[in-house]
């Protein structure tokens, strides 16, 4: 339901979502199969650190946890209520909830207005807001953070820790970014899954991120705006990179966002293209640029302009990212317009073959060395804005060795403040430089054009904040 | 240099080139840190049928095997001359090929036209072409085969067995896919990278592609075309599907392409557009993309028309297709405009809260036996074209036992020649099935957007083919 702005009491106790000292998980099941037994299961496999209490009427022990039956019955303060039980039997638990002063109320329960119940979803986000209590959901997935060990729903692994909040209306999409999160290194200070946003919306979310000190980038996931005011006033409000992937822009996505999280999309996609702008926040396309574009924004600071020097030991990965920063509107600078003396100085890394047009060759037998001195020469070079580097593996290129020598000269020269992103486009050994890289902060993707995307918002985001 | 046709001569012989019974490495080296050592030590280490020739003025004995001194000296017939030795060097050893009978060349060396030295490159393609000798190169990474255990050039790893034929004129981008089919399921024929493509052209290998039984679809990497009429024409003869990625269309990919293989690129963009259009093949922006669409047009039919239905337990996932569908110009039908029939009978397979819209959202709860039952309705139903499904792992999803029912569906289905496509969102476990559908013949991707644009490219190739 529509806010005007975000409401301070809901942000201040959105850490009780994030961070909460006690939760109680009402349809906690016996039963390994349900999703009521997951939800335990999972706050304990990934050391959630607080009192879990399970509440389940027919069960006296989850888990090997004391199981209440009512929420009534828990005696000691509970701060946080997750919901798990069919559509039907919520409203008492809400008002339980309500009653023994829960901080945060989540209910992960499907079947409401996205199958017609508006009713019952509007009466409950009614009584909560009367009371205060502030409500996420209902149809969502879960919530969590790696830096509380808190992972609360039906999500079968925590995120590894990194500077990116994920609020996604979508739990399968979110699901997803933790998979991914996992498998790709890709960091992350909490996620949540709004589901139907009946109260808690996502301005509420923007602001508590904008808070949370270990959040650097928000990436956000909208099928449907209630409150565009809000939301772009609560942006306005955050000084961090905000990137947004906005669906249902489709004449049957319209009815799918609708069927999905009850998303209403009266306007068409054009509007929201200008929503976002208003907001200040940066639009993805698709998924993949989506989790691309915010990692880079986490990771880095923003390109001060747009004289980028490319090292790269492969001609095709030099093309195909020139191409792409031409077709996104930042086309590369050649490399003696840049900096004279760079272009000079970085002969001595190449063979006579090699080229230092911008993308610089250093051609397919580079050496790490060769990588690093071009590496050095072109982050400490005062006219250069950032730097591409890309690892094509040939059969004499030592992947993971480059990739250190990148770490190293990316850590020794980080007081220049200089975004630098890195391409290895590969089998094997090209995600396990990946992965190294991106633990030490260095983005780092499997194909050109994602890091080209990367670091065009870098640009971007340079820009805006001019 | 310019050709007005594939000369059969050359398309004849380049089975020798992929699938020869002999092979003399000019250059091979005893230091295992050469590129002359790699090349033997790759043939040998995957399992080369053939016989090697290593040749080096100044050694005996390379990794076993008895070294001639020149070409000359070497009494058996060679079909296969691969050159690894300094540019200058080169003209003597082309001599020496064709006096010996060699029935094709390929030479990796660098440093020819892409540095100015065009009249040297020129010379021995006269000279090759006075002696029909097929000459591929100069500036090339290799070559092979993953059906002939065949591994030839400066290539870290074979790709997987598939029908994939991959003609590259970037080497580093061609050791990129290269990488990609062995930790993706990749499947490749076979593949070659081009280099400056002085005398064998794309027309050549286009041609012996649409010969070669392996192969069901060509992906072809483009800097520059000296002979688009050839190219056109040979394109025209093949009855298989050609995906196309052509770069070194920005401004200073232009020059970048020429520093790189020497090509050149008088005319814009627009002009391969029409060219690529002219030989009925389809044109990627990106390289996943190029990779994406091969894959699906490798591996599956056309479809016959528009009427795909997807399947999936994530509305999210659904969100992201269907509008990446309409962004395509391919907008998914509502279900009960394709087939009224299905969209009850897949109710069954679905909780109350699914939706039978299209995307069919059978729910975060879906089970191995919902997900068999919606596939094998979908793609039995006559008035379905193809099917478009979706894993998105949640806490009670068995994403193998999904990726396995699919492919007991697919190949039960598989005489209704009907795409089928999966997209795994996720983590490592998504990764997993990936590979096993792809083993099994099923493209499957992990974003939305990537399978989309496959099922898209399979709806264009239908249509040219009409």
């Amino acid at each position: 339901m529509k806010i005007l702005e975000a409401r301070d009491y809901v942000v201040n106790n959105l850490k009780y979502a994030l961070n909460p000292k006690s939760i109680a998980v009402v349809g906690a099941s016996r039963y390994p199969t349900k999703v009521g037994y997951k939800v335990v299961y999972e706050l304990m496999k990934w050391g959630f650190k607080g009192t879990i209490y399970p509440v389940n009427p027919r069960a006296d022990q989850i888990l090997g946890l004391k199981c209440y039956h009512t929420l009534r019955d828990i005696k000691e303060s509970v701060d946080l209520v997750f919901v798990a039980v069919p559509a039907h039997l919520v409203t008492q638990i809400v008002n339980d909830a309500i009653e023994i002063k829960a901080k945060v109320l989540v209910v992960a329960t499907s079947a409401f207005k996205e199958i017609g119940r508006e009713k019952l979803q509007n009466d409950i986000v009614n009584t909560c807001r009367k009371a205060k209590l502030p409500f996420i959901g209902p149809n969502l997935v879960g919530l969590g953070s790696p830096y509380h060990h808190f992972n609360c729903g039906f999500i079968p692994y925590l995120p590894v820790e990194g500077p990116i909040a994920m609020i996604s209306q979508s739990g399968a999409n979110l699901l997803a970014a933790l998979g991914t999160s996992q498998a790709d290194h890709f960091g992350m200070s909490f996620f949540v899954g709004l589901g139907n946003k009946a109260d808690v919306d996502f301005a509420e979310f923007i602001e508590y991120a904008g808070q949370d000190p270990h959040t650097k980038c928000l990436a956000i996931y909208i099928e449907g705006l209630d409150s565009p005011e809000a939301f772009i006033s609560s942006c306005k409000k955050v000084d961090k990179p905000i990137v947004v992937i906005k669906v249902g822009g489709s004449k049957i996505g319209v009815k799918a966002a609708f069927a999905h999280t009850a998303s209403e999309n009266p306007n068409g996609d054009e509007y929201y293209d200008k929503v976002i702008k208003d907001a200040g926040a940066i639009r993805a396309q698709t998924w993949q640029e989506f989790l691309d574009v915010s990692l880079a924004l986490g990771y880095l600071p923003p390109l001060k302009d747009d004289k980028v020097v490319m090292i790269t030991n492969g001609g095709g990965a030099g093309l195909l990212s020139c191409d792409h920063f031409e077709r996104l509107g930042m086309p590369l600078h050649e490399l003696k317009d840049i900096s004279p003396m760079l272009a000079q100085r970085i002969r001595a890394y190449m063979p006579m073959f090699g080229s230092p047009l911008n993308p610089v060759d250093i051609s397919g037998t580079a050496t790490v060395i060769q990588y690093k001195g071009a590496f050095q020469q072109a982050l400490r070079d005062p006219n250069v804005d950032g730097v591409l580097g890309a690892i094509c593996p040939t059969a004499v290129t030592d992947v993971l060795g480059v990739a250190k020598a990148a770490i190293e000269v990316y850590e020794s020269t980080k007081d220049l403040n200089k975004p630098f992103i890195m391409i290895c486009q590969g089998g094997e050994e090209c995600h396990e430089a990946i992965k190294l890289l991106r633990e030490h902060n260095i983005p780092a993707y499997p194909t050109a054009e994602q890091a080209v995307n990367a670091m065009v918002a870098l640009y971007k985001y340079g820009k805006s904040k001019k």
